[in-house]
């Protein structure tokens, strides 16, 4: 049987509109179960044996020359004699993705920079820019809390004024979750949550600046990326069910975009709001390598029952290894080709219109949001 | 293969037991895309370009004459045309509907009275009476704060004993959330909060004051629809889960039957309180066109896991287009019907308990809940 | 076509680490109703109308001598006939079921002790001490606020040394849901919570005792089970998301393995804590059998969307009836085949990674965490 739908979805060119850099260094088999999991490499419990361990022994495995489902210790010999470039290469260009557009405000190891990501892919790099991470340099080079607010501001909009810079992102999820005052805070307020926060240290995580920070975000008016859902323990799960933000995407509405990442166990609350919010759009990007092929239908399938087909994106919200770019381009590719040649099986969808969805997430809905050239250049010379 | 269990749905005459008028005049392609849609019709996203846009393409289409999947100008062309009463004719006797509930209470259009809209499906109306509704018109009309809770019984009272009226319905989804005290307000607690309200004017959205309306509807006897979880933007989400609702239910219970309504992506919570509470109903309605016969099915599912089959009932909760009222009955007979068949196949399930379940939840649930005789006449001439 | 993994599953003899014993006496309809439901038996609305009064006379049926989907009439006639005894044996060994670790803390009725109802189906017993039941007791028996502290730790200390005790449990979920103060009360907190409970009596429900017992759990150094979701209407579903223990998680890293019972309709949010906190476990034992195996397979992916195959564990959390350790076992067996064969079809798993799945989640992984024997003995003459 002829697939045209698997067909369009492994041909398509992706932007990948959220990702991380890969390591550069070489990993030792404790680094690299570090990296498989949101938790931890536990005595007696490898990340292999989970739903991601098995993805990566299964299509990650054979780009390394070795047979599908290899055993751990074969995986990570393999990956060692080749070395972390040659791997990188590997997973980075069968990931199939032309854009990449790079959060570099999380790096606790050393990664690629977005161009050295996109060049061994042979795509183009865009860059993110995480506010949280231009406050705490801010707060960290000394500032009088009166001055904080202005200095937050020029600074970031000195990083979304670098070459290449589409976006700017929040991680409030981690930092106080989204059940927030939905309104800016006065000037007052801020600068007392200020004082506090510069006398005591400590990353950002007062409520009032956490709001600040939202409401220059709406000012600097790039689409705003917020972690949602699915993290490391450091999350409150149930304080980041993004229809918390239902308030402030009311006052908010007409400003900039908003873009809901990962959003898993929630995919349904954020799609309702990407079906009546019109700034409003999602990916189910981290979610999608960690459940797997196996299981990225129906992760996607919950995430589509009401949203617009035109508020969809994708990533793979990728961090240290190259496995997880492939692996999201991978899980999403296959899961969206299941779920519409499915409906155009049971002609319940068009093909025609399945091939338009397929463009529109794989890419089309990211070109337009973040003006994306339809083919562009590699943009000059930005590093982190 | 013969399937009896789609047969049977298939020619199933449902009870509707939520629902709304059409308009009565001819749509535009703005107004109908914003009906289409719990947003609204956004710059470059049509809501055709969704699962909603897509199933009325497919399964509407026809009824039109026109292919399936016919295109967004080719359909409006085609529905302008016949003109809305004819288009409505045919998709109201399409839908193989015999009763109607059909709530008054929300009409920012001009709409079809419940005996036009029944009439033009060669089917039955009755009516269901919007509390909100009647506590505004009581304000309306100008009534002081000592008096306001016997002027709103009264008024109830009287609504509800008109000729045809079966339930009445809250929107406390929309006012307030669920999260609620349980209690019974006091008297003085009544005034006071009528007195704030009437002086200020607005919608009712006070905390006692929907509080109070829910007991008047345990006062006033009659079945209580209860919107819960998806709606448009003026709903919080993370405020309708019906299980906020519990102690609740724990003071009324033994008084009035309490339907959950549409409840996606609350199903689940849904069916756990019809579970656990005798007077607990529910249906997904609104749900089902949204999500089209492409996934009612899993929706139902969920909504079944561990619901007893006497508690699950139909609605369409259509609005505006008579699109919604045949998309709805044809989403509920394909997903209800796969879902049911396919354990038939597994024998998980006798096929004449498979043909209960069908009877039980496409009519007899609601005829027995709202006392509505098995074939019954057209109550004589209510108007909203 | 040879299933290899259906029959790895038909075939592994389980651990149920969490269930109860089955009444002794005989069972009328009504008891036998109430006992199917976790609500209760309703006029015109039998259990048997439901998910799991299908699949009970679909697979208990034919136990009994009965052909499949028997009537309710015929299947309670045939219980009365065959004898409480009988049918507890038949149902109890044919669940396959090795080892079962007992909640003696929930009696309303008269049940086996762990011994008796380990002996029905050839295995071994062990027990778990509720400890709400234990601080229960210790009130019961007088005790003053200041020695209520060192009182019910002794009597916990001393629960838990009695032979055949591998864990203790608490039913916070029941009493205060889990949005708790996770740190642990001071000496003095502690006392004067406990004077106002001693002096009003009732159940333990004092959010500063209820945080008190989790601590004195925590000081006991046993694995912990917590009833999570799903339940009767005693649960305030919205309160019992496990999510809400995060901090606690945080704090008491690094002391004992805590086990999220049931977790449904939050087997997503469950999975997400067990994927990033080496101590947390899950099962969804009761769900099993409420959604029978027509369903058991949905919830099983779920809960194993991202749950590290070490992590989840099978229970029954049968209560009173016999049928339902066997529907537990059943649906536990074909939910988890019928995933996991799906996953070897499509190359997705291979055979021998699925195969260990198996082994670990139907027993090893229980073992392993109790730290029961790979074949162990009846331990001696323990009874509740």
């Amino acid at each position: 049987m002829s697939e045209p739908v698997h067909e369009a979805l492994a041909a398509a060119r992706l932007v990948d509109h959220h990702c991380h850099g890969v390591v550069i260094d070489g990993l030792d088999r404790t680094d690299f179960e570090s990296l498989l999991t949101e938790g931890a490499a536990w005595p007696g419990i490898s990340p292999f044996d989970s739903p991601v361990g098995v993805a990566v022994r299964r299509h990650c495995a054979p780009l390394l020359d070795l047979p599908r489902h290899a055993a751990p210790d074969a995986y990570l010999a393999r990956r060692a004699e080749l070395g972390p470039q040659e791997v990188n290469r590997r997973f980075l260009t069968a990931a199939g993705t032309d854009v990449f557009c790079v959060d570099t405000g999380y790096a606790p190891e050393r990664l690629t920079t977005p161009v050295e990501l996109a060049a061994a892919a042979g795509g183009t790099a865009y860059e993110i820019v995480r506010l949280e991470g231009v406050a705490e340099a801010v707060a960290a080079r000394g500032v009088g809390p009166d001055a904080y607010a202005d200095e937050f501001r020029a600074a970031a909009l000195e990083a979304v004024g670098r070459p290449g810079v589409v976006a700017v992102k929040s991680v409030a999820a981690y930092r106080t979750g989204f059940d927030l005052d939905p309104a800016r805070p006065s000037d007052a307020e801020v600068t007392r949550a200020a004082a506090d926060w510069l006398a005591h240290g400590g990353r950002l995580a007062d409520p009032v600046l956490v709001r600040h920070l939202l409401w220059t975000a709406v000012d600097l008016g790039l689409p705003l990326q917020l972690h949602t859902g699915f993290g490391d323990s450091d999350i409150r799960m149930h304080r980041v069910d993004p229809t918390h933000l239902t308030d402030w995407l009311h006052l908010t509405a007409g400003t900039i975009p908003v873009l809901l990442l990962h959003c898993w166990p929630y995919q349904r609350q954020a799609a309702y709001l990407a079906a009546v919010f019109e700034q409003v759009y999602l990916d189910v990007g981290l979610t999608l390598h960690h459940v797997g092929p196996a299981r990225s239908r129906a992760i996607l399938a919950e995430a589509l029952e009401i949203t617009p087909f035109r508020k969809l994106l994708y990533s793979s919200d990728a961090y240290g290894v190259a496995e997880f770019h492939l692996l999201g381009a991978l899980s999403f590719r296959r899961g969206l080709a299941a779920l519409l040649q499915e409906r155009v099986d049971a002609d319940e969808l068009s093909l025609p219109d399945a091939l338009r969805v397929v463009a529109w997430t794989s890419g089309d809905n990211a070109r337009r949001l973040y003006g994306l050239p339809a083919l562009s250049p590699v943009p000059p010379g930005e590093r982190d």
